[in-house]
């Protein structure tokens, strides 16, 4: 998984079925940002693991046409 | 996703038979230009999310050689 | 989709079963070179359409060990 | 597979549920840092294998969403 | 596919049961070193063909958690 902060959110009201009900989260990781789907209830700045490719869709359903999802919110120490 | 922003179209007449009745947008990611199945109707200059890998498949249909695909319009704000 | 220009040919004699009966174009994409299967009857110089990753084995078939393939020549406008 | 040196753990309590019970390590490849599923039991220092995409999810489960996972310590020579 | 020149062999005695009986080459891709399953019998020096993602798990076996397969031996010419 990669490293990211998150940034914020984004919308998307013209978009495939299989996104429908789901909140997107733009996520900065190194210098790219990427569009992940929640699914941990992550907020603004926290840091987040980000699962890619087949695996966001292990967390986010294998109908959704995702490619990156926020799969854990990192604990501070 | 990635976000990008659609460039136009791009046609092709000798093609595999899943990209038949498909049609292609070409949309810039940072400095990456990629092929993308529309599953959205979006048009030039707008912003879109691009799913990626199996996800872009997930979105265009599981017989469709296509690693990417646009799924969603961002909302303006 | 990757736009790409297909450079020649690429020839293996000992190779992995599943490779057997397919033609292999070397194919520039920005600066890099992929070595695809051919799956439109591509030819130097011709630009093409480069399906990665499963996309490619939709294309070329699921028993083909294959991550790249040309699903398309792109019609010159 | 990539070459890898692990840097350390990290955790995470607030996770999807394919996650629970994982342990995770930072893994240092080239300069990028992975969050891989430990599936060897390495420690800091090591020299590892590193699997990543669905190659991840053979070592570590099928509903694991984990995209890079430890998949062996290199031999010392 | 990429293009890759087998620089050796690395070692790994700790690993998942699915890298059992399985020989591993490094395998330079440009400025990238690629821990690949040898499916071909490839030796030091020799130009190969690498199948990456799920494409080197056909050639490999759909058990083994590998994502970089030599899959073909580039005939001299």
């Amino acid at each position: 998984m990669l490293l990211g902060t998150v940034e914020g959110n984004i919308w998307s009201t013209k978009k495939s079925p299989g996104l429908l009900g789901k909140s997107f989260l733009t996520v900065r990781v190194g210098e790219q940002l990427l569009i992940c789907a929640d699914c941990v209830g992550a907020g603004e700045g926290e840091r987040v693991l980000v699962a890619t490719g087949g695996a966001a869709r292990v967390a986010a359903g294998k109908d959704a046409p995702v490619d990156a999802a926020v799969v854990g919110i990192v604990d501070q120490t």
